[in-house]
């Protein structure tokens, strides 16, 4: 039974996984096709299903994962971990120091020196507005020209693990979790979906959360509504792309500055914290200064400027006023807890307890969704590859 | 010959191994059976064997074993890394910081965030009474939840690495050692071990280690003396499992404050330095505090405590008042040898000499214990996976 | 075509490997014979074609490279760490904090404490004169002991990293890099190298690269001529192993104090900054007393030194005068470019551009040169391991 649905998985990925995405890298959801985007969910779900079958997904037998880190992360290290040691890749870690802006020869140096063995690297640059994704486009840049000058004997490709504008890896494996809790891409088109701001006593969260949110989900036809308080804007840029989406997909997209209002009828609410762009920016600037006074006193500005806005925590109450009063709940974790990790925070107690399994079954995505990226960036045909690789057989433990 | 001597461990492994194992943690040696006692020996020997006849022991083609030291390690990250590497699995190490005092839903929460590809976790917390083991309890119950509930495909097993209670695979490896050295466990029968106290210059060392032992050895109809100056106690329950222990196998525990007297006809002394249980017991409340000076100032009690007891050195004159002068002598290392590593230490430096070698060998079996409780938590005929590795004869070394 | 290349290089290996490096340690080029040397680019050279044909090389289905840095480095990390990988075995890193100067018990202990799985040791150990060289052959002493006594299964080998004396993974690969560049061994003999000093602003760089090229390049019957300002003298010791090797060869060893005449006519220029020898010393003695501002006061010193030769620097006017002015240009990486990473530096921005793609290429020979010299010294006969590899044909990426 469960090999018939590999087979249906594979088959489907097969139509669907196209020649755009080989030894290309993974640097922002809207940068991929309608069917690459549907490919890496399909090769996702059938890695998944062929773990769980004991069938080893090992398509390497040697050969790294380079990881770089540019900001501290347990759950993202480990999803990344999990997705190359599932494939059969080493992950090496490039311990950088402190050295936050890219200098031009450095970068295309360093890239190359590390990657001689490496198939894919993974990166997660999120704390500068501006320098994030555009050091990953350096890295790649950096890596096809050695790959294309005869340095570099395979092309690895770069998977984006948070940066500054985006936050592919955690909005892919978000909207995986939607398809199968709704059970079906179709069955989303036309749901309400609430991607709200929330009170947080801790500054400074990455906009990348709301920004990917917005910039995937609004290609499924689903209403989405970005809530948050005036001077908390997100880049405008990303908000355009998600317009573009929803008028392609025949969804909606609109901007309120009321939680309620983002709340009322909603199928699903995301209610997260994020620092204002603009603040972002400016810290951006000061830190490039070296004004480490002035980065000190914007965090006590953002601080203030949180705590106007307290009110907007996903309360009971809140809930009630969804579709059925039974909206899912999604976060990326971890969640400022009222009362639980902090006195007040982005959701109340009783709220996040009602919704802690599918929270987790939300992340339990991420490791596949990395593992799907690295298949279908590193292979011609990956639903030939998987087809071999359940034909064969081979058991993950013996 | 050899194939023949891996059959028959094998063979006794079948009959010991039992069922009980199977997802269950390594916590406590006193939470297993003697068959599970035994079951580990054997299996830690035949995968012994089966490295040294060049057989791979790789059980698992994919799969991480998580790392969680809340206390600086070389060896222990290093018998973890071994045994896991032996096995098949990859290590991936979960870096806290300094969070020391677990909060409920945090600990929870981080346990499934990194166990989605996770078949065992191995975790060291021994530095705060009444916290270490009580965390991997939390930690191991996070998971058995997960996988009860769906999130996580596998249940992941703890292992042990050292909590405030007990040191098993510290305790198991040297009582491995003591059979092995003495030609079988019925060869223990009768035999005198002295667990004592020896004066060590540093302040603080863990009581898992004697309490590792003195819960262990008690079971194999040994005359187990534990011995200490007064106000070195170990935790009562502890004792308590020691004598129990005793009583059902036909041996011995009693506790005197006399190193002489521990020594006197021993066939196997074990001289190690901890700090006394109820100042560790002080120096958690203290840090709960978070009354730095405080510690600071136990500290120094700590050291001046020691100092009145410089003669519990495992010198010459100790030794040959063993039996035939020619006790074993055991330690877990590194021991702070007088005129070596310290000026005065645990134990003379030419009786750490004259035993380095089986030093050496006792510390050999830790990787195999480990790799041992893994494979025995992980399958549910391990004799059965055995056999198979061994007819499969897959080399380690092409 | 490339599987009858293969083979050619495996023939010529069998012929060359001897019987020498079997379980000897690789620490300084000119312990080696030259058909070890020889043995060694020709292993790389069939690990890299392997490689390229996408054959697994993995000899290892388990086992531990232990990696042991004294000093920091990224592409050293990466070049074992890859070179282990290709082969199979797993990378454990020994970090050992602070402790520079080795205390006799504690590093035989330690060695064998995390060798009982491994295969494997690399390490540097590059920053004080008298200690690294030293402290590895200790640790290889520890274990061929270790191995002897019956405490180890498998005597783990060396690889040295980088020492005080000679960096052979360095020089290894630049060599292979010009046997390839030139077309062949023979056709580098009576070709003259330049390696000379180079103006650096940041101090203290090591002498292990001028003295590794030094003390290999001297072996193939070119024209090595060494030059620096005075006061920069590298070890007597290798100046003579220098000197023997270009007399055994028939080639020719020189040192010059001017830039212009090492350049002269030259086919090949290795301009690198390193600090004097006898500073070096200085500053070891200085850190074994703890005199951190002697060190700091000498640190000014050298300096102030250094920029007494700024004029010693690659530019093109240098380069105008060697051979056709079309000398082929090395550097380590990472180097000091002028108006780049540093106002002045050891090249002129346009010089080092020119030659960034053989630079690169250059550096990519280093991991292989790692994997062959673990290879030779792990098996006694690499040629048939490598051709089982060949005729088994597993295929590294499925």
């Amino acid at each position: 039974m469960e090999r018939t649905r590999i087979e249906a998985l594979i088959a489907e990925l097969a139509k669907k996984q196209g020649s755009g995405m080989y030894l290309k890298d993974f640097l922002l959801t809207w940068e991929k096709t309608d069917d690459e985007i549907a490919a890496t969910f399909l090769a996702a779900d059938a890695l998944r299903a062929l773990r769980e079958e004991n069938v080893s997904c090992r398509l390497f037998d040697s050969g790294l994962g380079i990881s770089l880190f540019r900001d501290n992360s347990t759950r993202t290290r480990f999803s990344y971990a999990s997705a190359c040691n599932l494939l059969g890749l080493e992950v090496q870690d490039l311990d950088e120091g402190k050295s936050q802006i890219a200098h031009g020869e450095t970068v295309r140096e360093t890239a190359n020196m590390v990657s001689f063995m490496a198939d894919v690297i993974g990166i997660r640059d999120d704390m500068y507005i501006g320098k994030g994704n555009t050091y990953m486009r350096e890295v790649a840049e950096a890596v096809e020209m050695g790959h294309a000058e005869g340095v570099l004997e395979q092309r690895p490709t770069l998977v984006n693990l948070q940066c500054d504008i985006d936050h592919p890896t955690q909005s892919m494996a978000d909207m995986l979790h939607l398809i199968h809790h709704f059970g079906g891409v179709e069955k989303l088109k036309g749901r309400k979906i609430a991607m709200t701001w929330a009170y947080s006593p801790s500054y400074g969260k990455p906009l990348s959360v709301p920004q990917g949110v917005i910039g995937l989900m609004t290609r499924f036809g689903m209403e989405v509504v970005l809530a948050h308080p005036e001077g908390y804007e997100v880049m405008p840029e990303v908000e355009a792309v998600a317009g573009k989406n929803a008028e392609r997909s025949g969804g909606s997209f609109e901007r309120v500055n009321s939680m309620e209002e983002a709340f009322a009828g909603a199928d699903i609410v995301y209610p997260k914290s994020w620092a204002p762009f603009a603040a972002m920016e400016k810290r951006t600037e000061l830190y490039g200064r070296g004004d480490f006074d002035g980065i000190k006193a914007l965090e006590k500005e953002l601080l203030a400027q949180n705590a106007k806005h307290t009110d907007w925590e996903c309360s009971e109450e809140l809930m009630a006023g969804t579709r059925g009063g039974e909206a899912l709940y999604l976060h990326c974790l971890p969640a400022d807890i009222s009362g639980v990790s902090c006195r007040q925070g982005e959701v109340a107690a009783s709220v996040f307890d009602r919704y802690r399994i599918p929270l987790y079954k939300q992340a339990s995505y991420k490791p596949y969704i990395i593992a799907a990226m690295i298949l279908l960036s590193k292979f011609q045909d990956p639903a030939a590859k998987l087809k071999g690789l359940l034909e064969a057989g081979e058991k993950r433990v013996k």
